[in-house]
């Protein structure tokens, strides 16, 4: 089976199983992210209450970790939920929303990561190189300068947390420190969006739930992401339009489509 | 007047009254279901302050209390905001989400139905049957099995809590627990969206500000819900728009169109 | 350069700059401002714990603060953040959503005027009526009655505060208490839609991170808010889409649609 069939197989297979996403993120993002979580063919739920977290967890096929709008509390419930998850096995995905922007952003992030034992982290350019100590300045949410080296400053997150590391952007890099696939779906659209990096975080833990290769897994489900978005560019009159016709191609996403537009490869180091 | 024009004229006075429907919800849905409020004719307001929600709620025809992101302390606020809504005889409607799934929904839910007078409780099978103690599971938000007897689910939640008890799905039953109305409107595109549960509590909810037979204000409410569902479905592409035609519809729901449409049969028991 | 032009120029220099809105807003509108944010050529973060706000805030080209869902641990955290954008010079947008409703509400925005030097106050008539003690009904978040005489209570706001006082409605009106400009531009679908008074203000925000002249920059957004509005409405089949319409004529708002539709007048007092 080659690489497409490959992907194609993870898609369905999310349909089939429907796995339980257990989010705690944030509320910018938790319409969006509910909704896509149903698109691509999981279920849905939402819950930060450290009363509920351990035992709503148990039920799931990945965890959602993703601070964007941080407190303290949260952060707490977030380590509670996330250490039942690893004792059950359940991949925690981490999205470090902010992570280099402010310093509670920061060493919140790096406490999940030293706390926890995350399956696997997605952020952009910024958010990655501000966790991995290698350049990136994050302004908000956003990265307004670069890491240094997007792949080197993946490997670096990847080899001293033991995870799989994402940076989103214009090529997508997934590593676990020693493979690297790159994955080039994706369209400019995302941009004008908020929360398209949440919402690609959701599409990872529904993947992750369905398959233990977890680079694969999120190579896969970046390029169903990327490509979803440009299945709806022709259509977008401007980001609105954009995003109803982006929603509507991750729940039509086929197996044909897959096969003839992923674009992954994996780079020979 | 037969059923359908009743119906139609309870459609006509949410219009005409603008019933403030305070609630007091979940984060996933807020957006959602303010703008549903509007679109069906009343004013929403989201508040949840425990030094606020009496004063707020005074003001309301009709109390939401949806606890599907609950904490401890948004409970807290739901029992003052209900305790003032039964002292004004301000309906309350309740939307028990993933009662069931956790420990701590199954018992802030239990103790909301205890402590306040609750007018009407909508949820889906498998909420509605953890309740009741017969049978449903809930995995999330989404009742992954049936209660063992929707009905009869219904019917012993309505007696045991004095409250209307509705259970929406394929068929939506709506009970004082001797009355049975049936709804037949509805469209499977409802169940690719996050919260469209809630949304149909809201329009339950903008029903009972405007009419005290609550089995016919649900009923009423739930099968111009469908009926929206149903008239939008030919728009659709994919579940986003979907929404957007359905929101569309729910605006422009005419008497013609419930004249026409609307399905419901009340049950000889 | 005439009038429509310097607002031309002002939509412009908000794409050049991508000023960072840092919002501490309720949690009905947090996507839609974060969406309109990024259409109007800013960038977005939501951020509202008292550990991180006064660090984000710093980075901001304005500070935007909507108690629309507030609490008292909120307010705390506006008036942290709000002191540090005081110190540094970076404008503070108000929108005081429901005062009047409620004691808390009626108080907090008080407060929040009192304690920070506020820039801009945008509000409905009945908002910025009940602020000013000058009459309006607040219902919830809506004005059912309007205030006594809008020019003269948006007057006195920014004479007794020192603020740049807005009303929006019908006609918008901007005022420092001496100079008072009108604003023409806008559509009935507004109202069909939750939050749209909160996005109104986040464009607002906006365009005082790029421009000092406080009144012409509100009146500037508000006539390209409105004037958006206006070119959506003829694709608008209903308001859901209305809303995808009009966050993409945001987006695409140009220099001549504002040379040929802005409406804004400086009324000769």
């Amino acid at each position: 089976m080659n690489l497409n069939e490959q992907i194609a197989a993870l898609r369905e297979r999310v349909r089939q199983q429907r796995p339980l996403l257990h989010h705690i993120t944030n509320f910018v993002v938790m319409n969006d992210t509910a909704n896509v979580t149903l698109h691509i063919g999981g279920l849905p739920v939402m819950a930060h209450s450290r009363e509920e977290v351990a035992e709503m967890v148990a039920a799931a096929g990945a965890l959602v970790l993703n601070p964007g709008t941080l407190s303290p509390e949260w952060v707490e419930s977030m380590l509670v939920a996330g250490k039942r998850a690893n004792e059950l096995g359940i991949p925690i995905v981490l999205d470090p929303v902010g992570a280099g922007a402010t310093t509670l952003r920061t060493t919140s992030n790096r406490r999940l990561l030293e706390e926890l034992q995350i399956a696997i982290v997605r952020g952009n350019s910024g958010e990655i190189g501000a966790l991995a100590g290698m350049g990136g300045v994050v302004k908000g949410v956003e990265a307004v300068v670069e890491a240094d080296d997007p792949v080197a400053a993946a490997q670096e997150l990847a080899r001293r947390y033991g995870v799989v590391a994402a940076v989103t952007g214009r090529r997508d890099i997934v590593t676990d420190g020693k493979r690297v696939m790159m994955v080039d779906n994706g369209h400019e659209w995302l941009k004008t969006l908020t929360g398209t990096g949440c919402s690609a975080t959701t599409v990872v833990a529904a993947f992750a739930a369905v398959e233990q290769d977890y680079v694969l897994a999120t190579a896969a489900a970046l390029a169903c992401f990327g490509l979803a978005a440009e299945l709806a560019a022709p259509q977008a009159r401007g980001p609105a339009s954009f995003k109803v016709a982006f929603y509507d191609a991750i729940y039509h996403l086929s197996t044909d489509q897959i096969r003839a537009g992923a674009k992954v490869t994996e780079a020979q180091m």
